[in-house]
């Protein structure tokens, strides 16, 4: 890789390097809602940059670029995003300090992030053969990996009205659960408040009703990735999700880390996914490496102020499923995707003990209760409990990360 | 009821009475997308109404209806869209035409119908009892009806992108299927086309994320409803739906009828749902008259030409969870809900075998081939087939209707 350096003191542990430039949408405590690139602790005011003239045509890119949400910059296709991005980088490389910088720059503390994309339609993966595995032994021990898993890359629809960003405090949900050894549910508070590790993708390219997308051509429809914390109310999951899959015990909130870093940015940290045995039909087989080497933590803590223990390490290399080829799946059958729309990776564990991606695997379903660093012990989540989910790749001294995304669990409403 | 007249001639057995006054979207060749209301043979063109006045606030109103969704419009809340409702059927009562009424009122047959709402998301339940036994004898012959069904007004997340509006061609979808016997899958085209014959409501209020809506406040968020096809290709549905619930062998397309009749039509309609035992929870308990007697059909022509055989009668009023049960059940765990949003019932079959709502159960599971009337039969749908869905509620001479949703399959493409 070509070595970047920048008249801006970029800290060099900052997710956020010349290497990154993830997009965002923030305002400033006015409510006036603009896109931004993150730069290390700053952000780009995208907005102000259009109408500085960076990127040519001030009018059009102020418009695109003054709204609150990344959709329709998205939408102009990866030649335009492909240009302002090679713009900002070059802006962030000149020799010296441009005169407008510092009325370009924001504090990136100053700031808040609002959620960068209008989601118009959310799917959820279930990529991990590890999770598979795990919640299978739990959920049906007989039959823990079932038959379609090795051929199928399994998916779901989600709840796209419930998809919030970072920082947005999630209510424990009430619903209907089964009590052990009953067989008439109880309504209560959810008893078993879990996180599900994963990383979603944001489709950059409208695709036609109709017309599948190939594997080989998938990557063109992926604009960015995402931090994603799929809660999930697994005591409601349960007695709810056969025949037709889960529902309340997942969709009263999915988080999202506000910064989308591009695909481009993480193309040095592709690398070959496992192995797939057997071999996918036609359709799903890609060439090449497929997967990125991207290092996952989620940390918890007792409330804000609480140490944090680090409770899991994954890595989104551990998926046997491609973004690809989930992709090429999901539209196999005539499908369309749209601008805007993100894809799940589902919980992404790994092999070992401490890489489990969930509460539920990690507790192995309540029985093995996690030692905290302050002291306490968590079958699953209580209240007041924060989960901070961290994302980055690191090669040769490059990094880029993709910052955080985290939740408080707040009580439950009084009924 | 109070008896009607007008002084515009409406055929007696229009779905489109005074009574009725649904509202859709169209175009009459110009591509000039703008919001209407159906009467007799004529669409009221609710563009060129505002712009004469008949609303008040000229320009408020025709920006309002001069939109390719309705979704502004329904955005304004009942009190509002109640009083748009009211002024028409005054303006279709008075004693005589209008001097404006030939410039107001638009040729049905000469007008393009578009999808009425944009669909931020959809759900679809399974809250026919009928239904979800003929399915769960095929699909688990050991175990049909299962516990949680009597207690959970089940339902699963679809895709919002591939709501189409009626008159839509349906592509037969490739997907993995799973030959019997076998325990390798093969990619093919779908061998197992089937309709699914469903009501659907739309969401007429936003309700807040983390907020319940209780279920006798529900019908306040009801704005109107649908005829609904929820297209299935049950043998990419069967290999692929356990444990996630069915994705492809669904998402290629869902029909939905071009008009949106209003709730308030439908009053007069109230008749008690079936004897729910047990007792449902506390939160989904709802007092009176829940359910809605309005008959359904579906008719199948093996083409545009051909004679076409109703294949089923049934009435939404065999629904066993009602539109606010599942409203409640959607919401109790803080999901939200957004204007636009649909929630389709499920398939609504009925006690007997000609009124079963599925090709799966009509042919059980494709044993029982159905016999049209051009001498051919069916178990599931063929290439050109066309099928076509009605529905009307009719009491002491009045009717409320809701046209037709209908869709063609044509053959799928080459790969």
């Amino acid at each position: 890789m070509r070595t970047l350096s920048s008249w801006l003191s970029i800290p060099p542990d900052s997710d956020f390097s010349l290497y990154n430039l993830p997009y965002g949408i923030f305002h400033t405590g006015d409510g006036r809602a603009r896109a931004g690139i993150a730069i290390g602790d700053r952000i780009l005011d995208l907005e102000a940059a259009a109408e500085s003239g960076l990127f040519g045509k001030r009018r059009f890119f102020r418009k695109i670029f003054a709204q609150n949400t990344l959709n329709e910059f998205i939408a102009l296709g990866k030649p335009v995003t492909g240009r302002i991005r090679k713009k900002v980088q070059d802006w962030l490389t000149q020799p010296s300090a441009p005169a407008n910088a510092e009325h370009l720059l924001v504090n990136r503390l100053s700031a808040h992030m609002l959620l960068p994309v209008r989601v118009g339609n959310y799917t959820d993966f279930y990529s991990s053969i590890e999770h598979a595995t795990n919640v299978g032994k739990m959920f049906r021990p007989d039959n823990p990996l079932l038959p379609n898993w090795r051929w199928i890359p399994v998916g779901y629809h989600g709840r796209a009205s419930s998809v919030v960003v970072s920082g947005t405090p999630v209510r424990r949900p009430w619903g209907q659960i089964l009590p052990a050894g009953q067989d008439t549910p109880v309504f209560a508070p959810s008893r078993q408040m879990d996180f599900e590790l994963e990383m979603a993708f944001v489709i950059g390219k409208d695709s036609a009703l109709g017309e599948p997308i190939p594997v080989d051509k998938a990557e063109e429809y992926i604009f960015g990735l995402l931090l994603f914390n799929d809660w999930s109310a697994r005591d409601i999951q349960r007695w709810e999700y056969v025949p037709l899959g889960p529902f309340l015990g997942k969709n009263f909130a999915s988080s999202v880390s506000p910064w989308i870093v591009p695909l481009e940015a993480l193309k040095p940290f592709r690398v070959k996914g496992p192995k797939q045995n057997p071999a996918p039909l036609p359709y799903l087989q890609a060439r090449g490496a497929q997967n990125y080497d991207v290092m996952l933590e989620v940390a918890v803590s007792a409330g804000e102020k609480s140490v944090q223990t680090i409770v899991s390490r994954s890595n989104t290399k551990y998926l046997y499923w491609s973004m690809a080829q989930q992709l090429a799946h999901h539209t196999v059958n005539g499908c369309n995707v749209c601008v805007g729309d993100l894809m799940a990776s589902g919980t992404i564990s790994g092999p070992d003990t401490g890489s489990y991606g969930s509460m539920l695997e990690l507790s192995w379903g309540g029985k093995e209760p996690l030692r905290l660093n302050d002291g306490s012990s968590r079958a699953f989540l209580e209240n007041g409990d924060k989960v901070i989910m961290r994302a980055r790749a690191e090669r040769e001294g490059i990094r880029v990360g993709f910052g955080e995304v985290d939740g408080v669990i707040l009580p439950e409403t009084n009924r």
